[in-house]
């Protein structure tokens, strides 16, 4: 069982480096996998505290320029897991330097961003993948099956939501560490670049590409210290955004992401109604699926909750016993598993760059429909 | 259709005589009826009260003495809604008189007075039924259905609850108007009798027979002011009832019934598990159905929440349309219609007393166990 | 307790001429009125039909030609419970009749027909309300006093769904009975005034009024069967309707109704998020209303399932005890009892004709924004 | 941040093998520990596989003799999870040899045998723990916090239930790797001790001492194939087990577990109801804690859903963001942990052995119960 070794370094050491290094941590321990991941090295602006992470995830190395890291040698995969406004840069110079590049969502702070990256990653023929991870729900995964198996019918229905609050309060500072979600400078939009984004992600996955949105944005706080500056500015982020849509399938959609949502911490829901068939799902009970079918026995029909923790569940065989559910760190360790299964098998792990890349068109025809109060299409990735 | 006219009197204004009263005068507005109820009469000792209730509700007459009730020519049917304590010595004069007589659960306040009545509908051949109304919550009887088909094989445990909170308060008084539930003298018993009876009559009409039980019960409130006394006296009711029990089917079985149980109030539920099924419901929301079949397809097998409100569940059709749930007092008006239903029919309408009987039988069984602290077996009724 | 009588003529006996039926019967039993309502007679067309119906729910007599009904001099109440393409001619000729008015929603198919009926009622000067009656469901009345406390602060978001899945089958026809609301000549509309005016009258009273709409609208199956020509012929009404909205008070919202979401019979939602609280409420359950308030204890917040079924629930202390649910056709015994109690105490019976006209101010807007894909502003009513 | 090491020799590779291994490695990553674990060595009998497992899980060795790992002067402490009746030899022979000794629950086969281990342990004076691991679950760590803060008043009511489905085949063998549950030689007992065990050991932590017991037990397959024999030979475990019981704190109690419960995979359930408040859990959807507080508002009290994922809520500051769930193998992380943190505070990390042996005292009474029909009494641990 000697693996061949696969070297990673993650630029990043904030939530989602924590949650890649987790990944590549435990994806070996839980998936038969053919190479073994090895924490080269992390990478971080602050020498101090990189060091710490460092030591605490086992790295072997730290580094404090990104540039440095992507010179290394001794590294095969760039991972990166810094702010959104590092994205582009960062990976066309690891694609450059002929390092398979993985990158958290969104891709770029626009379509025009991420445009770039694929073409970086595609003209290097390097390995790539965004790290919308919610696909790698068991449970979701379960769905993607069973609308491949082509039980729905034709789709008549789709609506999804990621329902947040934790922004409400006036006294919330906007940007610098752990808030720089709030400046769009750093992160390109609000909830449309955060939230709305792993909404299309995953409907484009399952319910095929969207074709034209009508679409609205808010932003209820209109002035907030900044945590850099000290100053009070305006906040350029969308607190809030919604949408209308009709798919190339012909069902229409509704999508919402929004932080003033009171009472829901990060509810991600998706439901999808077809002719025979319709299922929902939502973040908070990660680990259920509610699925109905039509060709139930007419008086027993109703909405059946399934509890994804069966061997015959997606991913479930490599975690416990059937009842034992896992969470939401899981979905970077699939994710990392699907990747380095894919190395060998020559398929590409999704979703690849250009799947990212389709997703910001549709995020930047939702903010620019927003702006102009027009019905906007959407451009093919 | 014109239909023949039965008779009614009723005894009692309470809460009962105001299901009852309901329930006869919406049974045939829903229900195709070979007979037509006729609120003739409604009988308690208070007169005022008597008439005002009488002219609310559309009976012809009030009477304040069950005996000149009873004695009516313009009479068929004497239904019982008054305290526990009258039951017997009502039921048995009217039996004597040629009526039909329905009682309001539980039959007597022991067995030896339930047999009694049972000896005396039985003797003088008069349609008889007890309202054990939670049989016709289309949920439940859906249920029934589904256990006569024998989708559920070998059955393996069964549970039930009844759990309620109202009299936590040392403040609440016990007997007198409304409160006759707290004195064992009127009631007989205390959840065993008032609650536990519901969950038993419902077990065996589901899964058959109880062969023995052991129990124990509890007053957590040693004494109360007597509300028709005015001193304070020790309360002789019993405040928590449990058992635990086997089938004549081999099944194992909880039965649990408490006033005790803060949060909730009227919290009858069941659960019962077969070798290839299970269902579970519960009274809270009435309207559906828990079911799990474990011949679904393995990757989707879960537990459905049936909303049963479609045309072909039981009783539905005669109501609104999918979707749209009735309450608490639909099941007395499904009871009274069937045993309107029955009366040409030949059937008895169940639960007769003797059905009633045989409930009396467990309760009396689960308060000697309690004292005796014994195993004790279940007569037949 | 000699009530004063309210003489009732009753147009239609299809669905909703057995749930208003029902409702003047039921009223007086359970709520303490001024007015005894009599049902002196129904109207329909069917002469045989009209007559059995009248029977049993014992109206005193059947008329076949409303014009008839509305001329009767011992007639204090017109309510009109027919399709919708005979609102506007009723409701105008029993206003200038001097009767009091009430009106099965939608008011009118179009906006133009509900000013029409509005000047009519309010030139006449009669009392008029239009049934829609949910605003009667306890949890959903309980909301409203939340509101009315502020107990939610700033109003951010507002959604609501109504989902059904009835009309899925190409083999369903359309138009003639109890399928004119197939026919767009009949009903007006499809699913905008038939499912989304419940949700956007709810909305209005809850959430204030709607400032501007962009909308979509879907037919999905192109062509049907006419049930009284025999002939295929093209489907004119929306299955689909959905739209995204600002209200006055800043909030956005989603809205979104169609009879084709898999496995929703009649599953009526609002969620409404505020800066303090925010609560949700389904019809499928409808005696349950969710909570979840922020100035709850930290470590304890939580989304809060309140079981409205308590004496100082609205409306339940007039049904059962605690924890015995009431059902759909309760809402509209709540609404006539409202009419009733208001009739002497001056106050208008909400919703009335001028209410039910805002309504339809926005469906106008959302059937005309589907067409020009543009934001369309909502008139005031 | 140098770390004081903490070498750990593992007894078993199989499901808790696993958990525990996983344990030990995450442990440190996620909590700020004095002690940094070091997986020294992994021991089982079959020398390839248990060479494999060390592979995968970075044990620095592997061995295939207990004794030799217990001789090993490089190891601090013996973690033993291998099958239950190899708990005592191993664990007091651990302890002889001044090893730290955790141990797999439950903690002997019998009261005897875990009074011998308690022995060893406190004659030994070396830190000792049991996996109970269910206590760490957070939503179940913030009810002790409740309780402890007095926030329920006087208790009356705890119900548990551990409920499965796994073993309703008639095929399933006994005996053998992995199904040694099913033979009582190795077990013990079948679900009294495998699951009802951890509903017990919950409920003395959550509500103190358990002063006797009625219990039944059943065994409904009655014969089986055994796995090493190949021979059909009788089932010696009980399949289902269900007891009442008398706190000493006057509470009234249900506890049941059962492997023939279809439909249920692995649903642990708790449910207490004291005068002021109640709160029930269950492991399917591990991260809710459902609570109910009379104290609220009479129109607002509800079933409250907690999401326990918060940074104030018990362990989870360590995890993700708000909204995120942990699931199973978490509970054993955070019992690592907390072994871990304990070893500097001097206090015990619970539950110690003499805890485990306290759960014992109650299921030797149940099973004694069941077999003489009688209440027994529990002794005291």
């Amino acid at each position: 069982m000697s693996r061949k070794e696969l070297n990673i370094g993650v630029v990043g050491y904030g939530f989602m480096g924590r949650t890649h290094s987790n990944a590549f941590l435990q994806a070996p321990r839980f998936f038969h996998l053919a190479y073994s991941p090895v924490l080269k090295a992390v990478c971080a602006r602050n020498a101090d505290r990189v060091k710490s992470f460092a030591e605490n995830w086992g790295y072997q190395s730290a580094e404090t320029d990104w540039r440095a890291l992507v010179a290394r040698k001794d590294i095969d995969l760039i991972d990166i897991a810094s702010p959104n406004d590092t994205h582009a840069e960062i990976a066309i110079a690891a694609a450059r330097a002929g390092k398979m590049v993985l990158c958290e969502k969104p891709l770029g702070r626009t379509a025009r961003e991420a445009t770039a990256m694929v073409d970086a990653v595609e003209s290097a023929n390097v390995p790539n993948m965004v790290w919308y991870n919610y696909r790698r729900v068991p449970a979701v995964t379960l769905l993607k099956q069973l609308l491949d198996e082509n039980r729905f019918g034709r789709i008549f229905h789709y609506r999804s939501q990621f329902l947040q609050d934790w922004t409400i309060s006036h006294e919330l500072p906007q940007g610098g560490e752990g808030l720089w979600r709030l400046d769009s400078a750093v992160s390109g939009s609000g909830v449309t670049g955060d939230l709305l984004a792993h909404n299309i992600d995953m409907a484009l996955w399952l319910n095929g590409p969207i074709a034209e949105v009508t679409a609205m944005t808010e932003t209820f706080i209109k002035e907030r210290k900044h945590a850099l500056t000290g100053q009070v500015q305006p906040v350029t982020i969308d607190d809030a955004s919604a949408f209308l849509c009709r798919f190339a399938n012909g069902s229409l959609a509704l999508f919402e992401a929004t932080r003033y949502a009171r009472g829901h911490k990060a509810l991600f829901t998706l439901e999808i109604n077809g002719e025979r068939a319709s299922a929902s799902w939502d973040l908070h009970d990660l680990h259920r699926l509610s699925y109905f079918d039509h060709r139930d026995e007419s008086r027993l029909r109703g909405w059946k909750s399934i509890h994804v923790t069966d061997s015959d569940h997606p991913y479930m065989k490599n975690w416990w016993v059937p009842g034992l559910q896992i969470g939401y760190e899981h979905t970077f360790i699939h994710q990392a598993a699907d990747f380095i299964l894919a190395l060998d098998s020559g398929r590409a792990a999704a979703p690849t760059f250009r799947d990212g890349l389709a997703t910001e068109h549709v995020t930047d025809a939702v903010l620019k429909s927003a702006k102009t109060r027009q019905w906007e299409t959407v451009p093919a990735a």
